[in-house]
């Protein structure tokens, strides 16, 4: 069947960008694959990640001392992606290091050609709805059948509940992480403390907090969260422009840059003494975990050393928290003020300084500590805004893309993956951490955004738009890529509540997770995550055993370490499957990791055997 | 206008009700049927139910020196309703105490069928329906031209914002009012520490709490939210029996009796104790406060001295709570297993302590220090039930009601209306405070629910079959009676989320308060009641003002003191319209407000012309 063929050959098309790259590709996938193929299957050729463990007893988490040695590698970008060479001379003739080779330019554009055509396929599309129809309603009966038994392993399962099971925030903006209540109280207590502090220099002058609030013509001690403006509202659905002035607080840009900015005259101490409060909250809470991103512009090259240096001075470390960077595609606002003189520059600040400490650890020891902690990058922004790039064989490479217009979302894509897998593969060979890509990717747009993903990404934010894309959707269970939905923020932001796929894809078997994006625009409680679940659970009529499914696949989807995730979800956890379920740490049925396992393979094997029948 | 005359009928129907019972009916209605009447208006006339202020600093709320004397008065039930006598000869020829009327049986019943006729007459209908489709109209065109007005009024409101606005969780049952993790840990706790202290007496024979759970085969270190299943799920909608069996943690009554009953071995230890930490959560929340309702049964005429004996023993005081006592319309089960011999001896049961502790507060002291921290009566039970029994002139009397089968909902309710109303008169008099009705009406089950409570309660609890008469839910408009709506507990019973009307019911400018019912059954949080609030606020897009007037709903309609009204709402809430708002304490705008008074106005304008072209 042409179809399957199609499905096939979109996997191994994934299969192959992620194992170039270190990121996850399932095994139950992989060997079906090699059966197709007639070849056997090595489990040793699947790849995983590399995440920094959490501190021993006693360790210092900032200690810069076991810092690997310095190398004298060079480091240089080439068609905008960064190579690494023995030296100076073998860089010159492009002569990169062995062993680390780059995706292949022409190579990702066929592929991405290919299943552009593909997810447009009458037959495929068919069959791909006609196969994920299947898996609602075999789901439905899985549920009517087995709800009770389900419920009965997990009411025999002493110690653990739902209360209990370790949970992410698989997606959460730091800027936004404390709640509107939250933040409030944080501002008046810095005016009662700090009212005379020099908080900002304009101009050469100092300006105290209590100059700049009197500048502002407000008074903390008078706001509220009503004046603080902080929250979404009605008038915020599909008007990100409208959410995103949200992250002023009471509409002033120096109250955002004094409490949520790293860099500022008190050198983002505020800011960090706010994410510290949410780690402690989080550790009082013990089960819940969360992933914060944090901003590299690439409008400067020193924008790393500054965070790293935000992120040591402050020793903003929590067990609790594992960070991530999102990069905003803003490349044309940086460009119109000739920040960067081309695309290649901007991805040169973003990288750069990541391949150097890497290759002299020692030359760059807060960037080197905060790196161990940085668990993958994000790539951010409103995706309905179009482009009307075209990424194809013939877009400028990005030292030539010198234009104010921004360049497509695939091609943003592109290189950032292009450069995390560089980055992955010395990291790797230097035995460090490695990190995975994590976009936000199918809010809102074109459908593309999910197949450039499906292409590069270990896993996504959002996902929404694979409703508009059976094909898309059916590769996605395939492959099983996590997704971090957050239906609280599409609630405000692109789709209501009661219409969010959550529960369609959770029924059928693709890995969602559950995140609150934004606390202080979305979120009303002390406990935004838990608040996620319960409406969630209430409004999808959630049964203790999804609500725990999603806890696992949280875990899963996260960058916890694999010591970590051993302790959350017990030893077997790579395993998938049934045997790969410890439900005395998951709250998970066995009788549904069953029915996943079976169901994936059933899948599977259809196109094995459809392939045959050609 | 037909349609006219019926509804200002009812409506002095309602009116004349209220007034008698001490409860309240909205002075701009009552000004308007006395223009209508072409008398004047008094206001003198209406009537304020009185309840107990909270005690001042120092004072001990269980003193009981402060008690009025006794008198030699007499109460004694005659046809079902208890009345007051100077002395037993009086009682003898049936003269009761002057100034002191009860209901009047025949013009009851005739009220009551002259609006059984109305809410069905077709003109009357299409009035109402008509009416409310223009309410709702009305509001949405508000709602777009001064949403940011009403917004703008809050901003500049200093210090108040949602979260520090008072809110009364209105509807919510003691026995359920932990949430699920709350029980289990208490369990766990309680066991830790008095594994061998004796908790049950079973045919002579002392049994250990370690025993008890021993003969349960389980242990409590093992208990888990899954397995103490006391959380509605799926399996509960439409399931109202389904639902009662949760009350049973590990589906054993013994755990109930234990845990969550004032009577037992240990004398309602653990229940008061939970009920007290729920209690210092709301203090430390410091802005909520809850009606938890206790059962009286009616079967045994001791049960108000056990009860008001466990509240006094173990204190069970707290500034956040106000008491409410609920009767559930079991009589049919108490008859079968002949607790009683007939219905009018359950009345006895429930409502001739009361009076004599109102007669003699000295002879009954913890019953009549309870009372003063009582503010009304619930009645209770599966709505849905149908008696077969229709209240009618040829009903039996109480006394004369001695068949197994229950009598109606109207019957219950009228017997509860006439009794609370002699109460109310005799404690009035006596300089004591009063007590509400407060029933749970419209949950399921007839129309006719909706309309007994009209003619009879204060405000109810749920209200969802307003949705299918047009012509009550225009009556409870126009009479503004309060409704204690709970979304998440209909979720999980009668009806799904999205579909709640208690958007449809606020926009048109019913009085909804939001309500949690059963935190311990259907919440998943620690604070049950934002949890309540938030998901109402997430689901129907409710702004700043919406969530802020119907926690100005939820304290109005509450049983919290004229002190406490004034100090939370302002010192002219008692006034209707903007005038009766004071911003500054409420968050409510006054464009909302002004927006509120003129549209009631308006409709009730409308009935004075379309009676003066008849």
């Amino acid at each position: 069947m042409i179809s399957c063929k199609g499905v096939y050959r979109a996997l191994t098309i994934r299969e192959k960008y992620m194992r170039l790259a270190y990121q996850r590709f399932p095994l139950t996938t992989s060997q079906y694959l090699r059966d197709i193929e007639g070849e056997p299957f090595k489990p040793e050729h699947s790849v995983q990640p590399v995440f920094t463990s959490p501190p021993k007893e006693g360790e210092d988490p900032f200690n810069t001392k076991c810092l690997p040695e310095n190398l004298s590698w060079v480091a240089r970008m080439k068609d905008g992606v960064i190579y690494v060479y023995k030296d100076a001379a073998e860089a010159d003739q492009h002569k990169p290091i062995e062993n680390m080779p780059a995706p292949h330019y022409e190579t990702f554009i066929d592929d991405m050609n290919f299943l552009i055509a593909l997810i447009a396929q009458g037959p495929t599309k068919t069959y791909s709805h006609r196969r994920l129809k299947f898996l609602m309603s075999k789901f439905n009966v899985h549920e009517m059948l087995n709800e009770m038994e389900e419920m009965k392993e997990l009411k025999l399962n002493p110690h653990r509940d739902f209360y209990n099971c370790r949970k992410v925030d698989t997606h959460i903006h730091a800027a936004a992480c404390m709640n509107q209540k939250h933040l409030l109280r944080f501002i008046k207590k810095s005016y009662r403390v700090d009212a005379d502090r020099v908080v900002q220099n304009i101009k050469g002058k100092d300006v105290t907090m209590k100059e700049l609030f009197a500048n502002l013509n407000l008074h903390p001690y008078d706001l509220t969260v009503d004046s603080l403006d902080v929250h979404a509202g009605r008038q915020t659905f599909q008007r990100f422009d409208k959410f995103n002035a949200k992250y002023n607080p009471v509409g002033a840009s120096e109250l955002r840059d004094l409490y949520m900015k790293t860099e500022n005259h008190i050198d983002g101490e505020y800011f960090a003494r706010i994410i510290k409060e949410v780690a402690s909250d989080l550790e009082d809470a013990r089960y819940q975990y969360a992933e914060p991103r944090l901003s590299i512009y690439g409008c400067k090259p020193n924008e790393w050393a500054k965070l790293s240096g935000w992120f040591n001075k402050h020793r903003v470390f929590s067990p609790q928290l594992k960070w991530m960077i999102q990069v905003p595609r803003i490349y044309d606002i940086f460009r119109g003020r000739n920040f960067v003189p081309h695309f290649g520059k901007m991805l040169e600040n973003i990288f750069m300084p990541i391949f150097q400490a890497t290759i002299e650890p020692h030359a760059n020891p807060e960037l080197s500590i905060f790196l161990k902690h940085v668990t993958g990058f994000d790539s951010v922004d409103d995706e309905s805004k179009h482009s009307g790039h075209m990424f194809c064989t013939k877009s400028p490479k990005p030292e030539e893309w010198d234009i104010v217009k921004n360049p497509s979302y695939s091609y943003y894509i592109y290189y950032m993956y292009a450069n995390i897998t560089m980055i992955n593969q010395l990291r790797k060979a230097r035995g460090m951490n490695t990190f995975q890509f994590r976009p936000h990717c199918g809010e809102a747009g074109a459908v593309t955004h999910l197949l450039a993903s499906f292409m590069t990404a270990d896993n996504i934010s959002h996902g929404l738009n694979l409703k508009k894309s059976p094909v898309l959707q059916y590769l996605y269970f395939l492959a099983q890529i996590p997704i971090a939905m957050s239906p609280l923020s599409n609630n405000s932001l692109f789709l209501e509540y009661a219409k969010n796929p959550v529960l369609e894809f959770l029924k059928k078997g693709l890995i969602v997770s559950l995140s609150t994006d934004d606390p202080m625009q979305f979120h009303y409680t002390k406990e935004p995550l838990m608040e996620e679940y319960a409406i969630a659970a209430q409004v999808f009529k959630l049964s203790t055993c999804d609500m725990c499914e999603i806890s696992r696949n949280s875990v899963l989807q996260s960058g916890l370490s694999d010591e970590e995730k051993t302790h959350f979800l017990g030893a077997d956890y790579l395993k998938e499957g049934p045997e790969g379920n410890d439900i005395r740490k998951t709250n998970v049925a066995q009788i549904r990791m069953a029915y996943r396992y079976e169901t994936l393979c059933y899948e599977l094997n259809l196109i094995k055997e459809g392939l045959k029948t050609d």
